[in-house]
């Protein structure tokens, strides 16, 4: 099992990535065969190729992110964040709350994201 | 499906009862067939007998809560709060991650609580 401080450099990884890699960095984070339901209750995206296509959707907008608080339990954790967007004037704020979970070399196996729509806040 | 507010509705009836409800008051909020993983990574309680049983834990213990951010999505919530137990001189604060899913009635049908012990501040 990985070690909490693993999971947690894992994550801190994947919230940089988000705020300023490309969708190749934050897939690169991922296990072959994870899967991402993001929000909970939709269509969960199965395998590498699905994900990295679902990240390419955020590619082109100029984003940051901030990480608040991270809980590890076991070889799993969940964690509360901030991702800021912006599309031309507009800047969209969401605080998700995402939880993950992690191999033996604290790869993503799973991810599932909290949020809804009454969640953004448009600026 | 509950709708959102139901769901947030149950969530703080949950904390308020962690923070100074009895362990009926607590379960009450439970459906009959439950289970509760606290932390993440241990053995589930199964069923409102052996749900009741682990909060009798923390009944007598002088407490305190308060509820930092909810996320709803779909049948299910994640949030974040705080929970301040009395024992004696000594003071012990957790600020776990909390998942829960929900029947039509937003009663719980799962808990899952994402925390270790070094997240425990003892003062």
């Amino acid at each position: 099992m990985a070690t909490a401080d693993d999971i947690r450099a894992t994550v801190r990884k994947y919230i940089d990535a988000v705020g300023s890699g490309s969708a190749a960095d934050i897939v690169a984070l991922y296990r072959e065969d994870a899967t991402v339901e993001d929000p909970v209750g939709s269509e969960p995206h199965v395998g590498r190729a699905a994900i990295l296509a679902f990240y390419q959707a955020i590619e082109p907008l100029e984003r940051s992110t901030e990480l608040f608080s991270v809980r590890v339990a076991g070889n799993s954790a969940a964690f509360s964040f901030r991702v800021v967007t912006k599309f031309g004037e507009q800047t969209f704020t969401l605080d998700p709350i995402d939880v993950m979970t992690f191999d033996e070399d604290a790869r993503i196996t799973g991810m599932r994201a909290f949020w809804s729509q009454d969640d953004m806040v448009t600026g």
